[in-house]
């Protein structure tokens, strides 16, 4: 397992992987890694006969009011975990190796970005698709793994793909939870032992959505309304958002048919939180 | 010499060259090949093993009110020219192969597209910038090859490939003229015979602006004064702009000194054209 922090070290290595007809999985992470990283790199190391793993804390797809500064980081575990699950590589950039002093492209995504996250946290989906771009770019993968759980990201980053021609296969892994069916992300860290047991509550709305749809209900109004009476039950919760969606333009679902997005963020005391629920509904 | 209509079929070209070692030279262009044009791809020619030109009329960098209509198309009179040079493939893809339906993606570099044409041609360079990243993962080149009369396009594409990280080397290949000092351009064919003769204005006014700072002269506003009149004595010339402005930022030189650009667009008729001129001033 090498890690590297220039690009030129990342370059010259993926270059000599693909002179030998190796093929390259990568696996974005913002590094903190868990378990939902981790599946990412075992789908990564069965598809791929190389896998290469980016730890970069991305300042621009953070608000200004956003935690980029608390991020947690700590990449000598991070490096332990890749190795135990077979990476190969982990490019660990410094924020100057990445951004150069008079850097002034962006990569933007009209339309999809405006809904859900995208409404609520203004340029992070520019933030996100411009480091995608430059990390695509530089590692020159033949896969790309994104977690489910950033829903509106995969979303937004199959747009982007398709629009500039990338020539990458993006692939989606399922959200992984604790046993109590909380998503796993790194900002479950900052969550008090109160404000654990609250976070439960995004889990047990979807599921709620999921049973009303379930048992054949079909109006959005009272699905959404079942929601957002079960998040507001908890009182460490507020909602920022509820939203019930077509998966292909993120506009709001009329009829509950086809492919339906059912997403939430919900703060949890300072913490926010997302969750979601992919659904095909046939009739 | 192959065209290829498909991005599907250039792919296959160029991923086989790559596998046997060869590097691949690219030449972007909107056809209606002229010896600028060819000029470039001869460039190409020496420094590549394959010889890749694109030709794609791009709406997407057109204004509303410009001549995406009427722009000039001879796709067998451009392979025949193409072949002269030594081009191994032309890429000449239908706009709905380029754009799907639902694309929503576009590629921004700020600042330096606020000057010169970026002010008076809205969206512009971010429809350049698209094109280009998208031509760039479709190709995949070594190296790409620009012409230095579009020279605020050279700056742009030069800082986006840096900032979005494209392993491509930028290669630029100074103005080619007709004998009279015109610089060669697709819509000097627009021109008519009193027309071409005043076009002739863009470059005399250049000669006046060097010939001054050769005799030492370092006064911005006198130099550009001078420019000015020069163009205003043109009946059949109006003025888009005239800047003279430093070659990093494309801001308002100061002071004339360093890496200074002296940039034209001047309307004869209803045609537009530019022109400019590099300088590296000592003192």
């Amino acid at each position: 397992m090498e890690v590297y922090h220039t690009i030129a070290e990342i370059r010259n290595f993926v270059r000599e992987q693909k002179i030998t007809g190796n093929s390259v999985g990568f696996v974005p992470t913002m590094g903190y890694l868990h378990q939902g990283h981790l599946t990412l790199m075992e789908e990564a190391r069965k598809e791929n006969d190389i896998v290469v793993v980016s730890i970069f804390v991305n300042p621009t797809q953070f608000g200004p009011d956003e935690d980029y500064g608390e991020y947690p980081r700590d990449l000598s575990r991070d490096v332990e975990l890749a190795t135990g699950v077979g990476v190969d590589v982990v490019f660990s950039p410094q924020t100057e190796e990445i951004y150069l002093p008079n850097s002034a492209t962006t990569v933007e995504v009209e339309g999809l970005t405006n809904h859900l996250c995208g409404a609520t946290r203004e340029g992070h989906f520019t933030g996100v698709c411009t480091i995608v771009s430059k990390l695509f770019n530089i590692i020159n993968p033949d896969r790309a793994y994104f977690g489910q759980k950033d829903a509106q990201q995969v979303l937004v980053i199959k747009r982007m793909v398709k629009d500039l021609n990338f020539d990458i296969d993006i692939v989606t892994v399922p959200i992984v939870r604790e046993k109590d069916g909380l998503a796993i992300s790194s900002r479950n860290k900052y969550l008090g032992q109160d404000e654990r047991e609250a976070a439960l509550v995004l889990y047990q709305a979807l599921q709620i959505a999921q049973n009303l749809i379930g048992s054949g209900e079909r109006d959005r109004d009272i699905i959404k309304q079942q929601l957002v009476e079960r998040i507001d039950r908890e009182p460490l919760a507020e909602i920022d958002y509820v939203d019930i969606v077509n998966q292909n333009n993120l506009e709001e679902a009329e009829e509950i048919k086809g492919e339906i997005l059912i997403a939430l963020a919900v703060y949890i005391g300072k913490t926010r939180l997302i969750d979601n629920l992919m659904l095909e509904v046939d009739k």
